[in-house]
């Protein structure tokens, strides 16, 4: 058995999918999870905005020893996808620990831009 | 009732508001609050200089299981803003446990810098 | 006698290696490690995937009162690479405590973007 | 008297100081420090290499109450700056507590790229 590490709820305020894309790369966001345990984990994603209710309870399953980078664009609840150019936050809460980072490549102008952030976690 | 998560102080040693725009987007900082809570957060935001007195007591208001990307140059105490070009710090306080993550998009020059980070947490 | 500073387990979900560079710099990715204590530290790199299992345990040595600045394109187990343009994970194990951080350089347009993240500490 | 907040010891693995500027902003980096307390900040800076010794307390004051975002081209060791276009790391001491954050803006080509970590605390 490998050792689970990290935590089971994790937090990213800043959350943003830009609008636009040019040049080469098209602007996403990446919740990246790694999974170190030996059991597979099951992932209920949480997205809160400014002005109106949560999105609760998305669904995302990563396997024992692996990695996955989730695009926030390819979440979806009852299918309607987070919406874009609006101010959002984002909650990772796993049935087993996992250890999550946030990332952002900007390409509304055809240079990009690049952000990232460990999130932070609840003990 | 939904779960506190966090902390109710938070620091952000390098504020900074750019002094120049050009492309297609504004340089700008965001203070990205995340209240998880059933009650709403009444925030209090201090800025730290290198050469003058803080700014104390700013107030903001991030209502219940609801994510706020306060825009620090609409910050005013007093009818005075953050002044632009001038190195400073920020404190978060707030009366409920919130998470704080702090971003920069700098558009000096036409294409776009982000920075990001997750506020430093005090217990 | 220098005091060990750190912890002896360290992750960081997003990796990834840019397959395009263009301008004046290379795309790349450094971990980077300090080693403040007054015994060489023995590193073990494994490298996690989306979709296949583990690279584990290679190794890097950083020497005592040294940071070693470590290239992901630089590192081998029986003489393959980390692949590029994949996403993928990477657990940092010392056998002294260390610090490690995470920066990655995208060049694949003209301009720069850049990246950096503490890497997650396991106590 | 103010709070003390922070700790007194921190850790920054990935610096550099490009060695080109382009455009309109020079490359540069800043060790972003605020000091919450009533005390005066007396803090040593200490530098480490991958291929020679430590350049040991270099000496900084942060004023109670400021904040001071230090450009690391301006520490000196007995007239010795910091080398440019070298890996390096930094280590951050303070007599009371404080915040530390790093920040890079590289601009080795025209556009800018940035980068910000909140520097690694031990406690």
């Amino acid at each position: 058995m490998h050792k689970q590490c990290g935590e089971k709820l994790w937090y990213i305020p800043d959350g943003y999918i830009p609008e636009v894309s040019s040049g080469e790369l098209t602007s996403h966001e990446s919740i990246c999870v790694l999974n170190t345990s030996s059991e597979g984990a099951l992932i209920k994603i949480t997205i809160f905005f400014e002005d109106r209710d949560p999105m609760e309870d998305i669904m995302v399953v990563v396997s024992a020893r692996r990695t996955k980078h989730i695009r926030t664009s390819s979440l979806h609840l009852e299918g309607m996808p987070i919406p874009v150019g609006v101010p959002y936050a984002i909650e990772v809460r796993s049935d087993v620990p996992i250890i999550v980072q946030y990332s952002r490549l900007d390409s509304t102008q055809a240079e990009n831009a690049l952000m990232s952030v460990m999130a932070f976690p609840i003990k």
